[in-house]
C-alpha cells in the first residue's frame, strides 16, 4: 500500500540529483517533483526550461554526469552552424537537447500546458515520477545587480554570475497559479513528506514558495517538511548560492540557509562536515539532521534519498 | 561595366548546381537566383525552405557533395533525440541544418519577410548573388495523386514519391505577389538573360511561372530566356521528374520538356547525348542548344554556366 505522496521541490542540477535518488525508492507516481520555472526563458524562438530538463534528463538517465549539465553524448554542430549564420550563441544548446526545446515549443504553441508537455515527455521516457512545473503560468526571475536588473539566464549563463547581486524579483509571480496537482497533494491528508532539495534557496526554491497560496498550504500541510542544505563547509556544491549569500550580506553557511527556511521546515539536513553547526540549527525551530549530502555517485544519491525519507518518517511520528 | 542582370529560376539541388556555376562567373549581385517556395513547409514548428537552403548551402560551399543534399559534416543527434522523445521523424533535419530553420523561424516570427531573412543569411555567409524567394507570401504545392492530395514534402520525403501523380495545385498562388526585385529585374531594360535551371519543371519552376504577372513579364522581357533540360537520355538526373512525366501521360524526354516550355523560352539546352532530339526542338519555336549538362564536378557546373551565358548573349544579338 502507498505510504502517501512525497513532494520534492527542485531547481536544476543539485535538486535533480536528489530527485533521482528519490525516484529510485519505488514511490512511483506518489513522488511529485515540483520544479522551478523562474529560470525558463525564450531563446531563438524556443521555450527553454532548464530546471525541468535537468530533472527529466537525470531521471531518464540521459544526463551528462561528467559535465554535470545537459545530455550525455551531446554534440555541438547546431551551435557551430548558429555562430556561422550570425545567431546569438551565448547559450549552449546541444544537438540532442534541442529536440526537447523544439518539441516543447511546438506543443506549447498549439495550446498544451507546460504540465501536459512535461507529462507526455516523461511518460515517453519511462519516468514513473510526476515531474510538475511549479506553475503553467509564466514566472521569470530577474536578478537585481550592481549592473542593473538582469534576466536570470543573462546573469547565470551569459554573464557567468559575475555581477554583484542585491536581490531578486519574480516577474508574474503574483498572477501565477500553483500547479493544481502540487496544491492538491499539499492538501491531501495522506501527504507523507515535503522535501526541499539542495537547490539554490534564492533562485530555485524561493519562486516555488512565493507562488500565491503555497506558503500557507505548506504551513497547513499534514506532513513534515525537510530541507537539505545546498551549502557544505561554507561552499556551494555547485552554482552561485554561496557567492549570492555573501553579496546579500549573510554568511555563506548552512546555518544561514537554515535560518532562511526557519518557520517553514521541521528538519534541516546538514552535511556531516558541518556537524559543528548542528546545535545552532537545533536552536532554531527545527531539527538538525546530519548526513552525507555531497552526491558524487549514484550510491550517494540513493543514500541521501534513503536518509531523507527515513528522517521524514521519523519526524512524522 | 555590368552587362546587366541575369535571372536564374531555381528549385533545389539541380538548380543549385547551375546557380553555383553562375555565381562563379563574377556577376556579383547582378545575379538574381529566384527560388521556388512551393516546397516550403512548417514542421515541428519550424519554417523550412528546402529550395532556398539548397541554393544557399551550394553557393556558400556548405553543401554535402557526396549525399547530394543538406550540409557537409552533418550530424544526426537531434533526430536521434527527437525519436527518443516520440517526435515526428519522417523528415531528416541535420544538427547543423537546424540552425538555419531556427534562425529563420525566429526572424519570420518577429515580422521579417522571407526576402529579408534570406538576405541577412546570404550576406553573413559571404554570398554575393541575390538569392530571392519567388514570393514572400505563402505558396504550398499540393500533389494530386491516386492516393488523394498530398502536401509536397509528404509526397516527396515521407512517401518517397511513390504515389502516382495526376496533377499539382499551388495553394495561395493567386494571392501571392512575385518578389519585388525579381519583377523589377524582369522589367529592367538592362536585363541580360533569364535562365531556367534544370530543376523539376512541374514542382520547382512551374510555381514561379504561375505567380500573377510573371508569365506576362517574361513574355515582355527585353532579354533571351533559356532553359536547361532536367531530363537526359529519358532520365531525370535527380528526383521524380521523369516518373511524373510518365504518370502525367507524356514521354519522359527532353523534347517533352521543351514542348512544356514552348512559347516561353528562346533557347533550350539539351544534353549532348540527346543530340538526336535537336531537330525536333528546333522545329518548336526555340533554338536547340547542345551542351554537357550533367554536373558531377565543380568544373561541370562552371562549364555549363559558361556555356549558358555565352548562348544567351549570342541569342541576344
Amino acid at each position: 500500500m502507498s505510504k502517501g505522496q512525497v513532494i520534492a521541490l527542485s531547481g536544476g542540477v543539485g535538486g535533480a540529483k536528489l530527485a533521482l535518488g528519490l525516484s529510485r525508492l519505488g514511490l512511483g507516481d506518489d513522488l511529485l517533483i515540483v520544479t522551478n520555472v523562474g529560470d525558463d526563458f525564450e531563446h531563438l524562438g524556443l521555450n527553454i526550461c532548464p530546471d525541468i530538463d535537468s530533472v527529466v534528463y537525470a531521471l531518464a538517465g540521459l544526463n551528462d554526469q561528467v559535465k554535470g549539465w545537459g545530455r550525455a553524448d551531446e554534440g555541438w554542430r547546431f551551435m557551430a552552424a548558429l555562430e556561422e549564420l550570425g545567431g546569438e550563441n551565448w547559450f549552449n544548446l546541444g544537438d540532442r537537447d534541442l529536440a526537447m526545446h523544439v518539441l516543447r515549443t511546438q506543443a506549447l504553441a498549439r495550446g498544451e500546458s507546460l504540465t501536459q508537455v512535461t507529462r507526455t515527455i516523461t511518460r515517453q521516457l519511462g519516468i514513473a515520477a510526476n515531474v510538475l512545473p511549479m506553475t503553467d503560468d509564466p514566472v521569470r526571475t530577474m536578478v537585481q545587480t550592481a549592473d542593473g536588473p538582469l534576466a536570470f539566464q543573462h546573469y547565470f549563463v551569459r554573464d557567468q554570475c559575475a555581477p554583484v547581486v542585491s536581490g531578486f524579483e519574480f516577474e508574474g509571480i503574483a498572477q501565477a497559479r500553483p500547479q493544481a496537482d502540487f496544491m492538491a497533494a499539499l492538501k491531501n491528508p495522506g501527504l507523507r513528506a515535503v522535501i526541499i532539495t539542495p537547490s539554490n534557496p534564492f533562485v530555485s526554491i524561493e519562486p516555488i514558495l512565493r507562488l500565491p497560496g503555497v506558503r500557507d498550504a505548506l504551513a497547513a500541510a499534514p506532513a513534515p517538511i525537510i530541507a537539505v542544505s545546498p551549502i557544505v563547509a561554507g561552499l556551494a556544491i555547485k552554482g552561485p548560492a554561496a557567492k549570492m549569500m555573501t553579496e546579500l550580506g549573510m554568511p555563506s553557511t548552512a546555518l544561514a540557509v537554515a535560518e532562511h527556511y526557519e518557520g517553514l521546515i521541521d528538519g534541516f539536513v546538514l552535511d556531516e562536515t558541518d556537524a559543528d553547526l548542528a546545535d545552532d540549527v537545533d536552536s532554531l525551530d527545527m531539527r538538525a539532521l546530519l548526513a552525507q549530502t555531497v552526491m558524487l555517485s549514484l550510491e550517494d544519491r540513493d543514500g541521501l534519498a534513503d536518509y531523507v525519507i527515513a528522517a521524514v518518517d521519523e519526524l512524522a511520528v
